[in-house]
């Protein structure tokens, strides 16, 4: 019984995924008498949270009911007031919660605030769902730097164009369909300038039903975007170039009056760590790179990532000298690749789409 | 209730897959009163038909009931006398068929024998089952000419070793008893002779249950392969080389006294095509293609192959300059690649297998 309705708590929350962000997704469901009478989704950062929604539904009827949420309501005051404390008023018998809040500002107090109320609270009911559903969520709260998903499409042999460099395309319409998804579910996608001057790219969320655009990134120590590129001249979406102390600062000022945000690393290169520190401090929780191959290089040596994600097409292009998806260096021991776990693999028109986690994840 | 009993003929001839080598795996149960009373598979070249063994087991119980078979019938004298006339013989009353007999000596006469005889023949009960079971079989009495696996085992990304060369392992333990099985399935295995100075591998079954040992096909224009190579000293399994009108008499008569076949192709190059004629005049009906690199991107570009075997670790090895399964020139142009298409995805301890077959197959 408690699973049938987290589940759907957490379905509720899964329809959010992408808008929510800086926070949680979140679902809940309330019960009372076998019969659902409230529901509802957190939906956007600064409008009300998914108990609320539901209580609002419930009305009266939550009195003596069961709420099921997704993730431990909050007990302090942030930009709505604290759900136990909703909770508590409405007269909610028994709370059941999929997994407890790792931000540091609430852990465990919701639970204790409830329990204190006389209320029974269960937790832990679909806890790695709801763990996996936010897991983007979680590890910005504990480390301040966003969650990393490596994306790859290539062919079945890791080539992302022919020995005379065809590319277009690889892989089919759903795995595409299936990458703008991807960007719809990101706060930023992040490529090297190189990907920039040599194929233009929009990089925006192109869904048959709509979606939110990435903040695109572009990595970029001397400043060589031009201010041509779409990225730059459409205004479809925020963009940011991190760049090094070697950036000339004329293009600088030039970028940032077509609206371009300039973000400074230190040195003189651009190292992994210093970019996700960044993007950290600017509220990003979440980065898709889109490679090329050398960008992809250096998050992979870095070992700086939590997610790789793969799509295949069936066909194997060949060629030594064919481009790879990982080009660069690469690892130089086997012992030294970062380990990976497979998560799940589908398959999505004629091509393979492959999940992985990192295992320190 | 067809589907049911052609399932476990399916099964029994599934469990002699390798061994049955020039003839496909065949499996029959004989049925009367709802009870199986027969049951048989064909086990050797020389040895009795599946419908033989069944029959026997049957006895007296056969006059009535009804068989199922994976294959059609025989109705020629081979190398046993024709299981029609068998079935006739014992009375059999109604004889359910997967697939019809590809092999133009038989063709539909031993479904006609039977008809004639006044028995019901019903066929295409689990049709594609069977044709899979027996693809192997299917191809070589069609074309003459071996079916082609190739087999790769990768990163994620395509490469077979680090960037300092480093190669063992990348798959894991359920992979490579999984490579061991494929070589028991399969008449012979084939790789470059460079493969040979190498890795100096011995490319036998190593099964726990046993199993039985492939060829070695090495192919050596120049007839390169040291007698010291534990392909030649080992005596485990027969080693054939295929060698073009380069090769040097002294070595290959060196190499025939060490028991090696020596096959001999016209011209100065050795071809794919030409490399298939001659492996199918020698009854080889199946190779599996281990690579390396170069031998891999020359069936690649030929198109000569019907599937392909992929294992892949959950690593990324990346490096532009790290080998690739498929190295050489490979394809040159997108709509030049070989269709594929997708047959079975499976996990293999923490590795992937993916089993594709060319789509004109």
């Amino acid at each position: 019984m408690d699973h049938h309705y987290m589940k759907m708590a957490i379905e509720l929350a899964q329809s959010t995924l992408g808008q929510t962000t800086p926070n949680p997704a979140v679902g809940s469901v309330i019960v009372k008498n076998n019969q659902i009478v409230g529901m509802g989704a957190h939906l956007r950062a600064g409008d009300p949270h998914a108990e609320r929604h539901a209580l609002h539904m419930a009305g009266k009827k939550a009195e003596g009911a069961t709420i099921y949420v997704t993730l431990e309501p909050c007990s302090h005051h942030g930009r709505t007031p604290p759900c136990a404390d909703g909770l508590i008023e409405a007269g909610i018998k028994r709370v059941v919660i999929a997994s407890v809040d790792p931000n540091p500002k609430v852990a465990g107090k919701g639970i204790n605030k409830l329990r204190a109320a006389g209320i029974t609270v269960e937790t832990g009911v679909l806890e790695q769902e709801a763990l996996q559903l936010n897991q983007v969520f979680f590890h910005y709260i504990q480390h301040k730097t966003p969650f990393v998903t490596l994306k790859s499409a290539t062919s079945l042999d890791g080539k992302i164009a022919t020995s005379s460099g065809e590319s277009k395309w690889i892989t089919g319409e759903e795995a595409r369909e299936d990458v703008h998804y991807l960007r719809h579910t990101h706060d930023a996608i992040l490529v090297g300038v190189n990907t920039v001057l040599e194929d233009d790219p929009s990089l925006t969320t192109r869904l048959k039903y709509g979606g939110k655009n990435p903040v695109r990134v572009i990595l970029d120590s001397k400043l060589r975007t031009p201010v041509h590129a779409k990225l730059i001249s459409d205004k479809e979406a925020e963009t940011w170039i991190i760049t090094s102390s070697l950036r000339d600062p004329i293009k600088k000022e030039r970028l940032e009056n077509e609206g371009v945000k300039i973000i400074e690393a230190s040195g003189e290169t651009i190292e992994i760590p210093d970019i996700l520190a960044l993007l950290g401090k600017n509220e990003i929780t979440s980065v898709l790179v889109e490679g090329g191959g050398t960008v992809n290089d250096a998050f992979l040596r870095s070992g700086q990532f939590h997610q790789v994600i793969t799509y295949m097409a069936p066909l194997i292009i060949g060629g030594q000298a064919s481009l790879s998806s990982f080009a660069g260096l690469g690892i130089e021991k086997l012992e030294e690749a970062p380990k990976l776990q497979v998560k799940s693999i589908d398959q999505l028109g004629k091509d393979i789409k492959i999940v992985l986690s990192k295992g320190d994840v």
